[in-house]
């Protein structure tokens, strides 16, 4: 397996260096943005840069590698670790959500601007981004296969509560009228009435991930 | 009131011109697309394609335009005729759902390339988009006050429906293992679920319906 691009930049530099320019290239669109605008923004000579990343291209696959590493650690990797999939559903929504309440240009462009990588960095990614979408309706079949889900396609579910969840990148601004906390709370509550039969899904599936959980520690 | 852009190509092809366009852009980025291409794809000299529209801009602007024209008349003026709020919900979330399964690319643009457009012309869409995003606030603030919305931000509901049905440009490929029916079927049960007190919202919301409705016919 190839070394993750992230350790391009392996200090903690980072993960500033790439939320600055995910902000830079989202703001003003990937090919207006110019590697010396980005490497001035990030305190880098753009030589500096350059040593760094080959090129725009190779910095835009390093920025969305980062923003899939996030992903997998605060999100699916948790969520992989929880056995009753009502509770995995409603982990990943909130999870999600809240990464997007705070972390929002890098993950924004990773949905828009594929059509700018090269064609192996865009088939990684996609692969990456078509492995989570899986992981999602995997949990919304085990549901429909247990009688807990509406009778609604899971295909469609799964796009349908990931689009809810990523559309935040879009709309929301931290710091203002609502709280990180109460869009999260709000976001999940919608997505899991939405397809879970289980009426308040809290009450159900805390009292049935008590018992999940065991198996899974055991 | 300024004459809508739509009137630019004023017979029946413009929302071919408009779609091949829109096609292109997306496809390419709007830095990418040149004119000359996309002139040629819909079947004009480039200086046949400059007499309707001063330059990408301005096309871009108009495909805008004609896409929340789209909005209105598919979606907007038929849901603002429904006196009960359920119903009207529902309305919206099915109507825009179907209109992207059929017309995908404009759309999508739509919300992706404001920054490419002239502050004036920013300025016109985005006051669009954000009286059809009150329209459907205004929607769910009705519900709540009627006791008949769970207790969520109607913001966050708002922006959450619209992202979910908005999505659907991004995914949904017609002619697929999914027909477009079932896709608006399931995402509006997903949504209305998600949000009302009702139970299966059809069978309260037709009934409620059938008294509104009178109120607003007399």
């Amino acid at each position: 397996m190839p070394t993750s691009p992230t350790t391009l930049f392996a200090d903690e530099r980072a993960g500033s260096i790439y939320r600055t320019a995910a902000r830079i290239i989202y703001t003003k669109g990937f090919e207006a943005a110019s590697m010396s605008e980005i490497a001035k923004a990030v305190d880098l000579t753009k030589a500096g840069l350059y040593y760094y990343v080959k090129g725009k291209g190779e910095l835009l696959f390093a920025i969305m590698s980062f923003a899939m590493d996030l992903l997998d650690r605060e999100v699916i990797a948790p969520a992989q670790r929880i056995g009753d999939p009502g509770e995995r559903l409603r982990a990943i929504v909130e999870e999600h959500s809240r990464l997007l309440t705070y972390d929002e240009g890098a993950l924004v462009i990773l949905m828009d601007e594929v059509g700018s990588l090269s064609p192996e960095h865009r088939s990684r990614i996609t692969e990456r981004k078509r492995s989570y979408f899986e992981f999602v309706r995997d949990t919304l079949d085990e549901l429909a296969a247990a009688g807990r889900l509406h009778a609604v396609d899971t295909t469609v579910a799964a796009f349908s509560l990931l689009g809810m969840v990523m559309w935040l990148a879009r709309w929301y601004a931290p710091g203002g009228r609502l709280a990180a906390r109460e869009v999260v709370r709000d976001i999940t509550e919608i997505a899991l009435r939405g397809v879970l039969r289980e009426g308040r899904p809290e009450a159900v599936s805390a009292a049935s991930s008590a018992v999940y959980s065991e198996e899974v520690l055991s």
